[in-house]
């Protein structure tokens, strides 16, 4: 029994494997069309208002990325019938026990107005279970990975690749990522500013939540907030934070649960390294 | 005369556009510097507080640029004597007839901690008027250059050149862009972020002053403020911004004045179009 356990572990971390690389190749795709479209789109329409953009890019880029998604899957094996995803655009939640979880371009207003700052996200869950994130910054051509219990990295032209471990930070030397996120709750956002900025070196409020939570794992962000965020902002990511030694808590700081019935549910999030927790709870 | 004014002018313009290769040549030497330095610096030294670090980074980009402009400005046959520097790093001002105002690496803050947004910065003024800027993005390899009279211009490996020509936008569409510029000022710019972020599409907090102004003339950013800037935060998107059609004021609303005779001297801009200045004020 043990070696027929063993197997399938065995066939389980392959085929991990070969997801992660298809992931890979489906935000490569996805970065082929936004590089060719970058200050070039011109064409958008309003969505909720008008903080929020969504060009034609990014539903190509979604095209592109769930095309070779599924196509790869077929071709691992597995039966179309249990590929499912979720993401932005789509009205329709398609959960099954593949699952991926698609942000075609994280920082769409910066993407559309021209500041070089937003990223592809692609997270893979089975049976609800975020089991790989993988995310790619375009313009730094950065790509940020992780599986659970195996570890994340960061790999780019200029650095090469690295595993992602947090390091200790005096608060002093913090820097913090929130943005504001609407009309409802900016004002609460600006107190909160107002207490964390004279503790820290610096805040910044950049426009792509998934590219902080990934330069986070990579030591650059020491806190990050955010209160108008998705599942399809964070699923990635949070592989790859978890994996570096952070966690993304709900903003009580409680373990933030994904709610796959309602993937439209609007999410308030603190991400940090746990021991940080409660001296940014009390802020 | 006429003809000998002529070829007064002919001369100008042709020593002209030669420093203007110059200075593009300085950019290029100080950015092999800074892309082989990312994310690999961890040495720096506290500077004025810990919300604001320079790194040895810094220091290498400096001395390329001053070696590579004062070399070059010596083959054009122009006494070293005439050629002074005006610098974050230096104690003493050297202003001359022939001056170059450097930003090695604006966006320190973001360098030393990995965040891929920074620039180098490098204005060129004869008698005391800023002639010529030079604003190079390292990371997705971006060029700003104008001269006064002649246009401003935009080149990058993603998206060819172009002219800069700022476009009218409603104000529900623009993007601000405004710094937290330390513990003295810091209230009040939350207070203005209070009154203009319901107003506008989005606000961004990015650590750049210079790339957001060169942005702002390439249509990203529509309104840019700071409270804590020095002219050679300044002197290179200046040129830049004017030829594309924004100004620089001081926060009331004045034209801007560098004072050449204390070169250090903090400043506090609002970077807008003309005729957007009333309404900015108004805010």
């Amino acid at each position: 029994m043990v070696t027929y356990n063993d197997d399938m572990q065995d066939h389980a971390d392959f085929l991990e494997k070969q997801i992660l690389k298809l992931m890979v190749k489906a935000t490569e795709n996805a970065a082929v069309i936004i590089r060719r479209n970058y200050r070039k789109s011109s064409q958008y329409q309003d969505k909720l208002s008008h903080l929020d953009i969504v060009t034609e890019t990014d539903f190509a880029s979604q095209e592109v990325i769930k095309q070779t998604l599924t196509q790869g899957m077929i071709e691992l094996g597995i039966n179309e019938t249990e590929v499912g995803f979720v993401e932005e655009e789509s009205d329709v939640d398609r959960v099954r026990k593949h699952c991926f979880i698609i942000d075609p371009l994280d920082g769409t207003t910066n993407f559309s107005s021209g500041i070089p700052y937003f990223c592809i996200s692609i997270g893979y869950a089975v049976d609800q279970k975020i089991q790989v994130g993988v995310v790619f910054d375009p313009i730094s051509e950065t790509f940020y990975w992780g599986e659970v219990d195996k570890g994340s990295f960061v790999k780019s032209a200029l650095n090469g690749e690295k595993r992602l471990k947090l390091l200790n930070k005096p608060i002093k030397s913090w820097i913090v990522g929130a943005h504001l996120n609407g009309l409802d709750v900016f004002r609460d956002q600006l107190n909160y500013y107002q207490r964390i900025y004279p503790q820290v070196r610096a805040l910044r409020n950049t426009g792509s939540l998934t590219l902080d939570l990934c330069l986070m794992a990579d030591n650059v962000y020491d806190v990050v907030f955010n209160q108008g965020c998705y599942i399809w902002d964070l699923a990635a990511a949070s592989v790859i934070l978890n994996e570096a030694g952070a966690t993304i808590y709900d903003i009580r700081g409680n373990d933030l649960e994904f709610n796959w019935r309602k993937t439209k549910t609007k999410l308030q999030i603190i991400a940090c390294k746990p021991e940080n927790k409660q001296i940014i709870l009390s802020f």
